[in-house]
């Protein structure tokens, strides 16, 4: 099973993709997809787009998996954030790649054992089961190897039983 | 100058493809890109995007028109609605094609003279505008159409003057 984690944001998205088999994970990538400030929001989305679409046509992930559980007081940051999420969402859907969301809370304790892990031993324990060097992981793609690998040990651990449904 | 507006929404989304020459205007086509009910998110994105993707290749518009100016209490709603926008703005831009966005009011203030007429009035305004007789255009392309008018007219009227900036 490819995994694709995505730590979806307009202008700073960082990706993992992580080669499961039963317990035990391999990274195959990891990077971010950055527009440069004061770019206008339709040329990271347009950003966005192409290097998820490059993701999907290289590695050919099984699934993909995102941050959900997103909570906002804020009307816009919501709609902001919605953009982005719709292109990936909408891109792997056209590429015939179901899509999962995990709370932030949930793929920390799934990958470290704690809900309220901080960066660093989130970092330190994607080292660990990815076999890494911790300085190897691009910070920001940190939470979306995250993601990929809570996904990975949901299914393995229960066989499924406490997967969500797909978007 | 081809226009494509479109009426963003996740499971029903209204357009109309126009070409202006000056203040007259020709419609090329008009539709509804509709996912059924009870279909998860993923798949009426990529319906969507399936769908602007198609026009975009058919018509090769100069410019996109979406609805702007959208106010929701509801961050859920919004969130959802961000999705749909973000598919058809990543789109367009990946297509080079500049998308403007005008609040539902304006659009409609400046195909019928008055911001608050209702979808009765647009729609003859658009029957009028476009030499169509106003059962030939869909119930939910209507606003498509008008964001498509409203465009031609605010960049013909003013020398594009009053345009907003691109998205």
């Amino acid at each position: 099973m490819i995994i694709l984690g995505i730590d979806t944001a307009l202008r700073c998205s960082g990706y993992g993709v992580v080669e499961a088999q039963a317990s035990r994970f391999k990274a195959l990538d990891c990077g971010v997809i950055r527009t440069p400030a004061k770019q206008p929001h339709s040329q990271c989305l347009a950003r966005l787009g192409g290097g998820i679409e490059e993701l999907l046509k290289q590695f050919h992930p099984t699934v993909a998996v995102i941050e959900g559980g997103f909570f906002s007081r804020n009307v816009k940051t919501a709609m902001v954030l919605g953009m982005a999420r719709g292109v990936v969402v909408g891109l792997c859907a056209r590429h015939d790649v179901p899509i999962y969301e995990y709370a932030p809370r949930k793929a920390k304790q799934v990958v470290t054992g704690f809900g309220g892990a901080d960066k660093a031993r989130v970092a330190t324990a994607m080292a660990n089961l990815l076999h890494l060097d911790v300085r190897e992981i691009p910070e920001d793609s940190t939470d979306a190897m995250a993601l990929a690998v809570c996904h990975g040990l949901t299914c393995h651990t229960h066989q499924g039983l406490f997967l969500p449904a797909p978007l």
